[in-house]
């Protein structure tokens, strides 16, 4: 039997997706109801100011799930050139059936809400934080100065970020893969590195 | 006097501003007409078919307004290190005051639709592809093989795209400072260059 919790799941999982697909403005609760197959009312129960405490919280869940994929990808292989081109690769994969992938970008959210609700700006703003902040964290442990791996950290979430965006909209996965090939010169320029 | 071609740029400036700001979704057609100042039934005068039809107008005004900017930098300077940082640069002191930019990106219309309008996904990917063009044109200029010319224009186009959501969803230009500071590793990298 389902709980109430695995209900406040799905609204949240079918909100993610719907939000990342179509947009904050064109994605309507009843619709996030009608699709998450939950419980008239559960939304409200849950999520009691409404569809803008609901985007907040399915911008944490995207900013976690795609976080958790980033850190395991991370932990494959400790040479940080191979472990995030493997993860370009994958996503580049993925983007080759758009209809059936997870959530892999808040962009949308973040570029229709940025100047018009700061909840919505400040919860994409920790999400790409978090992402970059993974990066940085593998870098530092593969012995780059702190700076240098909160810059190139940064660095690779946006390209990563700009590529899925180009992938999807060109429906082609090279703007992926010349990412992927671009990380050896972006860790191996000639900047201090302490290994 | 006000001429009807007047009216048209009107709608379609007015347009290409609603959608970069608000969506696709959430901008309708008689917010453009208001916020235009065109006379009533110009929009569906030179517009018959409607929203998609002025959509992808809209964005190929986008399109050609910063294609345009793109290559006016890229013939500031000879060496294409120094012009495509100067863009960046100044595309970083433009997010400073968001309120006042010019539509600088179609990456929230290229979200929202590419799953659901061919006509506007491909206004979008060609929309990429032609700013990716203009850095791929100055570096085969300068010497650049064609090919690797290609996969740089592509990148820097998709890195600015990147770093322009980033920056904007932060309030903070670092994003686009830190692309800036990687034109020289990108373009000076170990590969094959015809100088």
């Amino acid at each position: 039997m389902r709980n109430k919790s695995d209900a406040r799941d799905r609204i949240l999982m079918t909100a993610s997706r719907l939000f990342q697909r179509q947009g904050y403005h064109a994605t309507g609760l009843n619709q996030i109801i009608a699709e998450s197959d939950a419980p008239k009312g559960s939304l409200y129960y849950y999520f009691p100011n409404g569809k803008e405490e609901l985007a907040v919280a399915a911008i944490k869940l995207t900013r976690d799930t795609i976080g958790d994929k980033i850190k395991r990808f991370l932990q494959k292989a400790d040479d940080p050139v191979e472990a995030i081109q493997e993860l370009v690769c994958a996503t580049a994969r993925e983007v080759e059936q758009p209809e059936k992938i997870i959530p892999c970008t808040i962009s949308l959210l973040a570029l229709e809400t940025s100047l018009t609700s700061e909840a919505l700006r400040e919860a994409c703003r920790d999400t790409y934080v978090a992402w970059g902040n993974a990066f940085t964290e593998k870098l530092t442990q593969s012995g780059y100065d702190q700076e240098e791996a909160r810059e190139l950290g940064a660095l690779i979430q946006l390209m990563i970020d700009g590529a899925l965006i180009s992938s999807l909209t060109k429906k082609d996965t090279r703007p992926l893969l010349y990412v992927a090939r671009q990380i050896p010169v972006l860790l191996q320029s000639g900047r201090t590195r302490r290994l």
